[in-house]
């Protein structure tokens, strides 16, 4: 079996691109990054979700960027946006986390001796992040194969990114086709410690639309009743 | 003063490259990485040189890359090669690494609100590494470009590398011009704990013929008599 490295978040999506890594019969290397996000609830979703769509292994490596600061997510400092209103790109904005997410995942890979790399990121349902357009993911694949050992022997990285151009109602069907079980995902940006999602922030709001679209029940946990 | 990140390693080049930042008027952020690296006698190194050189602040971030293995830098069980007679990409590669970095680096720059980051990766006098190359450096800024708040505002982000078209010894003068104190610095893959080089390995290979054809005096320390 040829091997895949996944970015496995915890949340919705990344779950949804590990099963898409899945059923093309790859073998699954799971990375999530501790990297000091005030949602770290998502930490245990992620071995959860590893553990039920069955990986070869997980790694959670330890990185501190809350200590660049400059975002609601590693800053407590700073407040997570809950009015739904926001334009532009919002204050959960991390500086650089995808591509610092996408090179460990390449270092990963490339010692593995893996070519396949799989991101749940998504530019049609999504919170405006310039990381997850499908021009960032074709530049980060042009430098990834000028960057290896891999790359310069001929061998070529491909960045897979098989959510790009879904909906998220199209996501949340095509996982449950996969089998995905959304009950053991967090995508709340401020959920508790339990995992139970606040309802109000936008990743929250953007979930709770797909399973309506979807016509799907909802499985998320919440913090109160909505 | 504009500000930079500088990826100071400790070692002879990065050390230049911070010194070349610092001559171009930025106030200088520099980072190093733990990752694991068998020749931790360049982190101390590092914040020797980031103290005498005079930086705004420096950040050791921890980041366990021997994790992945598939380094002789990261993996005691993988020889350093010592004969100076490899071909191709050496044992010595670390898979990722620049990319790694520069991903950290550009994490901070656009946290600080910094658009310059120096990196002192070299073309000449190398060790044929995939991520020292100069398309490598362009693609890597396209990428950042892409992936940022900063770059889809319109602002850009610089990727200097001014070392890239130096020959070791053009870089040895050009940081003595700048005031760089080369005792301080540890360019050795398998240093001791000390400091002290072994003189075998590509890297004391290539320093040491840098100070001969530079006709300057080696400060270099080394654990026995050459």
């Amino acid at each position: 079996m040829k091997k895949a490295v996944v970015l496995l978040s915890g949340g919705l999506d990344s779950a949804t691109a590990l099963a898409s890594a899945k059923v093309r019969q790859f073998a699954c290397y799971a990375l999530s990054l501790d990297y000091g996000q005030r949602h770290r609830a998502e930490l245990q979703a992620a071995q959860n979700v590893a553990q039920a769509l069955g990986v070869a292994a997980h790694h959670i490596i330890r990185l501190d960027l809350a200590a660049f600061g400059g975002s609601a997510l590693t800053d407590t400092g700073i407040a997570v946006p809950v009015d739904g209103a926001s334009t532009g790109i919002p204050a959960t904005y991390v500086p650089a986390r995808n591509t610092v997410m996408l090179s460990l995942a390449l270092a990963w890979a490339e010692a593995l001796g893996s070519r396949d790399i799989f991101i749940g990121v998504n530019a049609v349902d999504y919170s405006g992040y310039p990381d997850c357009r499908p021009e960032y993911i074709k530049a980060f694949e042009t430098m990834a194969n000028l960057a290896t050992k891999a790359g310069i022997e001929g061998e070529k990285f491909t960045v897979h990114a098989p959510l790009m151009y879904l909906s998220k109602h199209e996501i949340i069907k095509a996982g449950l086709d996969l089998g995905v079980d959304y009950s053991l995902t967090v995508s709340c940006y401020q959920a508790d410690e339990h995992g139970r999602a606040c309802g109000v922030c936008d990743s929250c709001r953007i979930r709770q639309a797909g399973f309506v679209a979807a016509k799907k029940k909802d499985p998320t946990r919440y913090m109160s009743v909505q």
